[in-house]
């Protein structure tokens, strides 16, 4: 079959253009659900998100459309079998949860109130990733409706889960539990970026993630400053030298062990890197930020999707009132962050953080680690048949050459690729100006209907590679 | 005159019986005021205990006693002219304001409810200061029912501030201001400690205290650690960083020109801590801590009176609430305090962490520094006349030897000192449990006594001594 038979471009734009209000007005009530995963007063937020989803997608038109416990929040899960019953079956990977947000946090709106200025959809969870997950719901209808069918071209499902921003406790458990369900010869991510508004690209990794957060216990209360200031273990100075440890004098992880498996770089991948638009003033505009820092050798782009990290994502002890309280803080604690890449294994960095910081903290301070739910990295090859067809569908949706990226954030797609044994693909439309996990996340209006429209145009392009692919 | 005919033991001892009720319905009434001068919104709590005390004073017997308004929280001072015309004049230092406190830092009751349990009177404030100001005026009462006089043996003054846990910012000018209406032969501090319960005490120094707090500003909002991490500077890792520069390997603070001026300990003074009865295990549940640390060469007891010291107070940035999120913080900051010890000046201090500060701060990072009121370090001859009339009131109080110690806290004696030209004594009976900025503050209600023996028969030790110097 012929592209030009199978998805006719004029009618999917008609399709998408006819039915963009209703489509907002939908998207803007979902995010008017904050449901935040890591809060645990947003639990029945992030439960009321899953049932509205469920509810939109049996009236997309997916025959089944489910809310799946886990032992956290609950993910959804829809599944709309193709008419062939010989085509590829695809799901498509997302999350409902968001992350925290608060007026007072620098929102100029309320972060639950979503608005539109300027062309821009403004709310929590705009780009991050409601916006990005509901762009197939409209992306499947053009579809039908360019194509002429009654069901897609593959057989589709959707697992979009309730605990992302929270690094997916129970995803893994949920996957292999499920895994007869949610088989499937390509795995859609579609929750990643693109480089800019005008450089269209698709992403071919994630970086994984470790969390903890380091509890310092020193003097059993906190206790005057004068009168044993100098003489006793400071938990907060502790945390302090903790914190100055985690990076040599070349911006390299100190811990023993962190970089042990890490697939470094090839001279081709640098290169590829290399060739893109990057202007690191219009960057650094992007990352509110000064001046870049990070480990030698590595370009800005390495850094941020090549290199493994290590974060303090939040730090604190003792008075942070107003005025001044002249004690030594009876408690200290650091939440810590590691970016992982390809070959680097999350069980292991939890071991070589674990020995690290025992190591080093020193007589009269006890401590307590915890590590939160990990992700592991993943890559995709760059010649896979199912990624050259997200490029042509991308392609014929933004009718410009689509580049290659990867992706800095994490998500849990590795535990798909594994469990599934298939490939992971990556499809997203958010920009880096989007604001995810900041104030004022918004997305792109232009570029969300471009979402629509590569999805509109993938399930057929799938179908046929994968017919090729036979 | 005899100290027999002058200040009988037993009547004094008759005398301060009788009143103990009352005295200590008083005491509770006042602690009852939350008076926290480091929190805007108990100011008016603060002119509430100044009213308070003043017009107790007056009913004391004080025929002066006003509140004297400084730029913030007000002083109290009182006068009572002896009727001897060429009597001394000493004045009485301490202060009615509080560190602040919330039953949630680890209360077992309402810190501004008192309660007494076990022979102890627990709430913010019982021991720092407000109760050691407070035996003073039970003791000047029994010393006039011990003497037969109407009026004290010395012209008798008190100056109580109401902004000394706050780091007296207004103190040195109101001193200035008021240097002859608080003209004396000599200060009372008592603001201090003893050694312990079985061990009394007298303080010849007090260590002075500089304060400030480094913010640091990097991203413009909080940014995601996935997108950016690992590539920009990270105003949380660097506070850290920060921190764990101000010391060196041997403990010592190694900010340049920090030790500039330190007047080293003697042999002798070594000598006479090391006679002290140190158990360095009972000192740690003191400390509430189970090791000791700090500054190369030095014993405890020097690195908490004689040495000094960079403490962090409090450290914050980024998100410390439940669960996670991996954002870059846009901000973090630190509040730092430093001890200081004689021949050290806390200007000189401030120009040094300055420096030490702008030149650690890398680019990207933004820093401002605030410090808050300072106080100097000050210490008294162990062989003036005055100290040895201290030593001699409270041996007869507590029928036992005086050592000597000096006290880690800082206030503003030195000041006193430097602009009224007189020497400074220290008079406390605080014990090192009492908790000071700690939750469950507590005073020892027979050492409160025992310090209103001792004040009942100070004024003519001090009266005589002078005498005999003339």
């Amino acid at each position: 079959m012929s592209q030009s038979v199978d998805s006719d471009v004029s009618v999917v734009r008609t399709y998408i253009d006819s039915h963009r209000a209703a489509f907002l007005d939908d998207l803007v009530e979902w995010l008017r659900i904050p449901s935040v995963s890591a809060q645990p007063e947003h639990a029945t937020d992030v439960r009321r998100s899953a049932d509205w989803l469920a509810a939109k997608l049996r009236e997309t038109g997916f025959p089944t459309a489910e809310v799946w416990e886990t032992p956290g929040a609950p993910a959804v899960f829809a599944e709309w079998p193709s008419a062939d019953a010989d085509a590829p079956t695809v799901l498509i990977y997302g999350h409902h949860d968001v992350q925290p947000a608060a007026r007072e946090d620098g929102w100029d709106t309320e972060p639950f109130d979503p608005v539109i200025r300027a062309n821009r959809l403004h709310a929590r969870g705009a780009a991050d990733d409601k916006g990005q997950v509901f762009f197939h719901t409209l992306g499947v209808r053009a579809h039908l409706a360019a194509t002429g069918r009654t069901a897609p071209a593959v057989h589709l499902k959707m697992l979009i889960e309730g605990e992302e921003e929270s690094g997916s406790p129970h995803f893994r458990t949920l996957v292999e539990a499920q895994a007869e369900r949610i088989a499937a010869d390509a795995v859609i991510v579609s929750d990643t970026g693109m480089w800019a508004e005008d450089t269209p690209t698709v992403c071919t990794g994630m970086r994984g993630l470790a969390e903890c957060e380091i509890q310092l216990y020193g003097p059993d209360q906190d206790i005057h400053s004068g009168s044993f200031g100098g003489a006793v273990p400071n938990p907060a100075t502790e945390i302090a030298r903790l914190v100055a440890a985690l990076h040599d004098e070349h911006g390299r992880v100190a811990i023993p062990g962190f970089y042990d498996g890490v697939i470094e770089l090839t001279d081709r991948e640098r290169e590829l890197f290399a060739e893109l638009p990057f202007d690191e003033e219009r960057w650094l505009r992007t990352a509110k930020s000064t001046a870049t820092c990070g480990e030698a050798g590595h370009t800005t782009l390495e850094r941020i999707w090549a290199r493994p990290t290590a974060e303090v994502n939040g730090i604190g002890g003792g008075y942070q009132g107003a005025g001044s309280k002249t004690i030594i803080p009876s408690s200290a604690m650091v939440k810590l962050s590691f970016r992982l890449v390809a070959g680097q294994n999350p069980d292991h960095i939890e071991k070589a953080v674990t020995a690290w910081a025992a190591e080093r903290i020193p007589a009269g301070i006890r401590h307590e680690i915890t590590f939160s739910g990990s992700t592991r990295p993943c890559l995709t090859p760059l010649d896979h048949p199912a990624l050259q067809s997200v490029v042509r569908a991308m392609g014929r949706a933004f009718q410009q050459p689509i580049r290659h990226t990867r992706e800095g954030g994490s998500g849990p797609a590795a535990d798909l690729q594994e469990v599934l044994d298939a490939p992971v693909l990556f499809l997203g439309i958010s920009v880096p100006s989007d604001g995810w996990h900041a104030p004022n996340e918004k997305v792109e209006l232009d570029l969300l209907f471009k979402g629509v429209e590569t999805s509109a145009y993938l399930w057929a392009e799938l179908a046929e590679s994968t017919h090729e692919a036979h």
